[in-house]
């Protein structure tokens, strides 16, 4: 039976390089390891080894055989010592009104994460965030960490890399990097969002009130840092939210988002018009303390601006965004999220919580893109993001949507304008509306476009999108397709290091390696699976070419070259 | 049991366009028809038809239910009276060496083709091709088809369009277009391959030594046409591939393309030394007259540049390429494709047959883009492609590839200034290696790219490339996924009426008619099985939101507009 707390990739260790600021730093990747070329010349072999590649890795301890996790105790709580250092202090009980209620309920024992730990906070008065400790020129723990992580050993291979523990804390101190870390979810890795770094991917989860279960949940929170999910937004709308996060959490080895409207939603039954902003204050406060690590909220929404959307084709399409514009209308007052910003940073900043400024108004057709409610929005979360800083809350702007690729470069020119050069969080774009069952292929499209223009983050879309919700194989596709277009726009961008893996995958196959071809592969498996169906008839062809006149074969020869296959042996 | 000679579309109907220069032309289209949007205001019901969406159709006679296919007969031979009119002559028997032999042995009249008609030719010192007609101010009947499936019917909804006959005869005069159609292929619907036009598909079948049977070819052609190839290469390398070719050109309502090299090694049994020009010559004949309607021949291979491919990490991935370099090098002498390629464009002009100019070193990995041996290769096409249309032969220029997308763009516009502005036919390109499995994708990514910038015809990937040749159900999801790269280069182009389509799909989606978003969609199939799947509750909310507030029907009372869509029956 399939270990759920068990990750493994082939041919792969996980190790860990040391930090050098903090020596006891250690931050893991994955090694693949490689078979030597094999060159026959004049009857002899002649075996030539290949270095190495590493690959970051987003698995956490389910990929280390020496770390044994248990889904009802959680990760190793790997940041909590450098937390304790800093100006907090431990709770004796949780803050918000609904957290205590929900833990008073005995009904709920049976669905309830068993090891719930008291929260962190800030000291009265003290400042906790990574954008504070940058701006005062301290480069943290969480800083080299993603430093050394971003690197994937590349100085071992020679190549010059950017990126060092003091460019890390500068590009937070400017405001152009997030590094989303609540203090209260040490479990989590720590990982950056900027443009000067590889691109990450998003997956959403989360069951709604038609599907999924608890253990569903964490298991494709599981199954999503397998393929490389660099974050993971929990949307659950349904039954016991509370509950479900809490095991995501403390079972998540990336950073967890959430959008704190739709539990806000579902604690007033669903009417917008019963919102109010301590309601939303105390749902906030909740997920700060369970360790959420950053809040998508639709504070760019202005009362003046909704009405642009009555002239679109699609309307709004941001649940968060027709939520709290429907409040605005029913009550004809500027939203709470608007007015009570400054509150809101007040509270991230207790924790380190990172904001995702949403975007409500997004494009949801091709026809809307880049129209005056969208535009209209930038701009309120261009003056929304400096308020944030102010306050030294790290904070990211949340892109579209739907998008033709003629428009995509004036909307990441303008994101980085109008909001300063804080990071940029798009959904896709998808560059088309008519497939509806491959839009993970018509945003992958736009995503490795702006990708490569500046976004630092791209939400993923599953082939589901529009028509159902994921399934745990629509999760795989939908990881793997972003860690394409991400990784497209970091060859693309020159990231240090980032064409490594391209060229090791390309010379294994250019000499028949086929197991090492696979190995380097994002998604192994399914490499294996599709060339064993095949039923080739051994391994010194190019498959496409079958095995007559293969070119690759052919053009070994032109270099008098005869790479020698024999030492693969794939299982059938 | 399913019908392998009917297409069938839902809710749409084959309808077909008159030409004006030549009323005897009717240009089959595909009609989807959809239901009417119907608001409730004030308890009443009011109704708004939706126009009609025309969509450029590949599938010929397959998708007319008034029309009998018999794979047998062959497809109606709709330009055979054009062609009567021209300087041509039927020759009383066929020409090539290679044809008569296989026409003679009976021991293959179980495998022939029955009803193999004799062949047309230019007669003696007269032109037939339509570069010819073009340059000489003559608009085919031809052109005249093309400027009005290129349109869509765009006119009836008000959308200006640039494209008439006289504009598409202009485009083929000055070599910026190609509308491939040979003389005997009567059976193709005329298309054109330009950069201002719709940007093109192109799909790969054949069987291989090892894989497939002629009927399995003849439904994956038809198959492909379905889902909306624009032209077919029968790539075949393995038994009768001359007899399977016919079956398939007879039946294919699309240009063919091939390439004759491959056929060439057949002849002499894999042995690259022994090509000569006079087997090649007599093959090429032989596809000329069989209707064949572009060939790939990788001309651009020079004696002094194949050393340029030992610098690459992959060598050459182009079989043509490598056999003609293999001969080359084996011979010490230039290519026979460069140094008889008069002689070729003197063959394909009695035929109208068009030339594809195969990038024999186009790179096979990132590393290898935009290098010395690709560009070299390149400046040789620019030199052909001149040639060739010094002779009225129509032609195209191939492309990569693999190429990180900063030097997609470098590619394009080096493509245009060395060879004049004649189109560019790219593979992808993908723009990363590290994703077999997934290649359809990582292709995609960069042939949406390369199709805005001016690609006129995208060749498809599948998801099975590097691993395995592709099965029927990769060849769907080959062209689904090129159709979006190239209609995103389309919406990005602004072609005349590209996005009536998104629109209607997008306003289907607003107002919850899920029908028409499936009708409308590139595969409608897959959507509504998708949607089917998840087991929704009722047609009034969306899929992604699930029941409770979902955006776009809050979005709807925010406008004061309720949809009505409970005339929406979705068979379970």
């Amino acid at each position: 039976m399939e270990d759920k707390t068990k990750i493994t990739y082939p041919d792969s260790e996980k190790v860990y390089m040391q930090g050098e600021l903090f020596p006891y730093l250690k931050v893991g990747m994955r090694k693949v390891n490689l078979t030597p070329t094999v060159v026959v010349e004049n009857g002899k072999k002649v075996i030539t080894e290949n270095a190495p590649v590493y690959i970051y890795d987003t698995s956490g301890a389910y990929s280390d055989p020496n770390q044994k996790v248990d889904l009802k105790t959680g990760l190793p709580r790997l940041r909590e010592p450098w937390i304790q250092e800093r100006e907090v202090e431990r709770l004796t009980e949780i803050s918000s009104e609904y957290g205590k209620m929900r833990l008073a309920d005995k009904s709920l024992d049976s669905l309830r994460f068993e090891h719930i730990t008291l929260p962190y906070r800030a000291k009265a008065g003290k400042q906790v965030t990574q954008m504070y400790y940058a701006k005062q020129g301290i480069v943290t723990p969480e800083m080299e960490y993603v430093a050394i992580r971003e690197n994937m050993n590349c100085k071992e291979l020679g190549i010059e890399t950017y990126i060092t523990p003091e460019f890390v804390r500068d590009e937070i101190a400017a405001g152009r990097a997030a590094l989303p870390a609540n203090i209260n979810h040490p479990e989590a890795e720590p990982m950056i969002i900027g443009s000067k770094f590889l691109v990450k991917i998003n997956t959403n989860i989360g069951n709604s009130a038609t599907s999924s279960t608890i253990e569903e949940e964490v298991e494709k929170a599981v199954w999503s840092c397998k393929w490389g999910g660099d974050t993971l937004m929990d949307l659950s709308t349904g039954e016991n939210i509370h509950e479900t996060r809490e095991w995501i959490i403390r079972n998540c080895p990336v950073p967890v988002g959430t959008v704190p409207m739709y539990q806000a939603m579902e604690k007033v039954r669903g009417k917008a018009e019963d919102l109010t902003w301590e309601l939303f204050r105390d749902t906030l406060i909740e997920q700060c303390e369970q360790g959420v690590d950053y809040f998508t909220i639709h504070c760019g929404i202005r009362l003046k601006n909704i009405h642009f959307a009555n002239e679109r084709l699609c309307g709004m399409v941001s649940r968060g965004g027709s939520i709290i514009s429907q409040w605005c209308k029913m009550h004809q007052k500027e939203s709470f999220l608007y007015e009570h910003f400054d509150d809101i940073c007040d509270i991230c900043a207790q924790y380190d919580v990172a904001l995702s400024l949403g975007d409500g108004l997004r494009p949801g057709a091709i026809r809307d893109a880049n129209d005056r409610a969208q535009f209209a929005e930038l701009d309120t979360m261009g003056e929304l993001v400096e308020r944030a800083w102010a306050k030294n809350v790290q904070a990211f702007i949340e892109g579209p949507g739907h998008v033709p690729m003629h428009k995509i470069r004036e909307n990441m020119d303008r994101q980085i304008e109008k909001c300063h050069g804080a990071p940029f969080y798009t959904l896709g774009p998808l560059v088309t509306d008519v497939a509806p069952g491959y839009d993970h292929i018509t945003s992958a499209i736009g995503a490795a476009q702006i990708g490569w223009y500046g976004t630092a983050m791209l939400c993923y879309v599953t082939p589901k999108e529009h028509l159902a919700l994921p399934q745990k194989e629509d999760v795989r596709v939908g990881v793997v397709t972003y860690k394409i277009a991400a990784h497209a726009a970091d060859l693309a961008k020159g990231h240090p290091g980032a064409e490594v893996r391209d060229d090791a995958l390309s010379k294994a196959r250019y000499e028949f390696r086929w197991k090492d071809q696979f190995n380097l592969s994002l998604d192994p498996e399914r490499a294996l699976q599709y060339y064993k169906e095949a039923n080739h008839l051994n391994g010194k062809y190019c498959t496409m070419c079958g095995p007559n006149f293969c070119a690759m074969r052919i053009s070994q020869q032109l270099k008098d070259c005869n790479y020698d296959a024999e030492n693969e042996e794939i299982e059938k």
